[in-house]
């Protein structure tokens, strides 16, 4: 009760699977106590690209553009774009950080990829020589809620989409933990498309149930072997 | 000699060393006698989010909005939005696909993960049952070529950033193998930014020098052995 969580969600149509998995978190970490902020990245047309917009004012290098450089500057003297501060406001204060999406081609929808190159500039979500365990965002918690095209047993180790694991080695690894959030167990739906009525039910029901308890979930220890065995 | 190449570049700066990187293989593939197309992506302004205006007229089902099902129903009519439209013909002329970025959160940037989401639709790509070795874009090769802000130390067996391969994992199987398309070795140029001017020309015209001899490479065999040993 009275953590913070904000859910980050990427889909077009609130009558979808994704929609409903929503719904479902907004309404029980309220019951909670929990206050709960969502972004709801289509509804908000949030920009995924990554330009010269995003700074206000004048560059540091007008001679060059170093997307990197330029956003890192403006984070520090204030002159990031406003759709970003609001992001970085929201990250800053959650404590627990929810990603809601459909896999697309093995990773995040391509607006949910720029809230991520956007919003987690260095000088916010990390610095120099401060990565990983030493990441800026430390103290937060996050978690990868999605769901698949393809069932349970094509994201097997001898399935041809290979382990799900793998998949989430640049999300989990590559993101989250590089800027020190910790990493909570996934929660993976699988082809709700393809899922008899009861099956769906089942599955909202499961989210419903994991989110009574998850906090007193341990996050995952992050390193290759999660991962890779 | 008459080989079709298709060059998608993220890149918002021509100065940059990835637009070194692009001028490189437009000269050196055209001098070879190529016939090379660019998408430059943030030139374009190119749309990375999957909306309902990449359909053209009415839905197939108003009612619940479901993107897969939409671009599938839209392609087989002739529905899709003429920007999709467009990358489409390049990819179906193309006989190699490079892809030049750089690597963005153990990715390719978001505007280029849009391309991906939006411009390899079911039908076009892939289909039902028709994918990986059956998938929709056989008798093509891939090369993604990139660049890194951490050193090839970081990105090593026993770095804090793994094994790269485990990010070209989702990249080359999860998107390329599954529409079919061959993928020819990576081309990695390990943090430019951070090396001297010498090392940057070397790794410049070591790009050249690849270049040179690319129709003669075989591709990768690209199953879980290639990735994760």
């Amino acid at each position: 009760p009275g953590k913070k969580v904000l859910i980050v969600y990427a889909h077009q149509e609130p009558k979808s699977f994704n929609g409903s998995l929503l719904k479902i978190a907004v309404e029980e970490l309220t019951k909670q106590g929990c206050i709960v902020t969502v972004s709801d990245l289509y509804a908000m047309q949030f920009e995924p690209r990554a330009t010269r917009n995003d700074i206000v004012g004048h560059l540091h290098n007008s001679e060059v553009f170093n997307y990197s450089v330029e956003t890192w500057e403006a984070y520090k003297t204030g002159a990031l774009s406003k759709d970003l501060v609001e992001e970085q406001k929201k990250v800053q204060e959650a404590d627990l950080l929810i990603f809601q999406f459909p896999l697309f081609w093995f990773n995040m929808p391509a607006i949910l990829k720029g809230w991520m190159d956007r919003v987690l500039v260095q000088g916010f979500a990390y610095d120099l020589s401060k990565a990983y365990d030493g990441g800026l965002l430390q103290d937060k918690l996050s978690l990868f809620s999605f769901t698949t095209g393809g069932t349970q047993e094509t994201y097997s180790n001898k399935g041809i989409n290979g382990d799900i694991r793998y998949v989430l080695w640049p999300i989990q690894h590559g993101i989250m933990h590089f800027c020190g959030v910790k990493v909570l167990e996934p929660h993976i739906c699988y082809a709700p498309e393809h899922a008899s009525e009861e099956k769906r039910k089942e599955m909202l029901t499961a989210w419903t149930q994991r989110l009574k308890t998850l906090w007193k979930e341990e996050p995952i220890d992050c390193s290759p072997e999660w991962y890779f065995k």
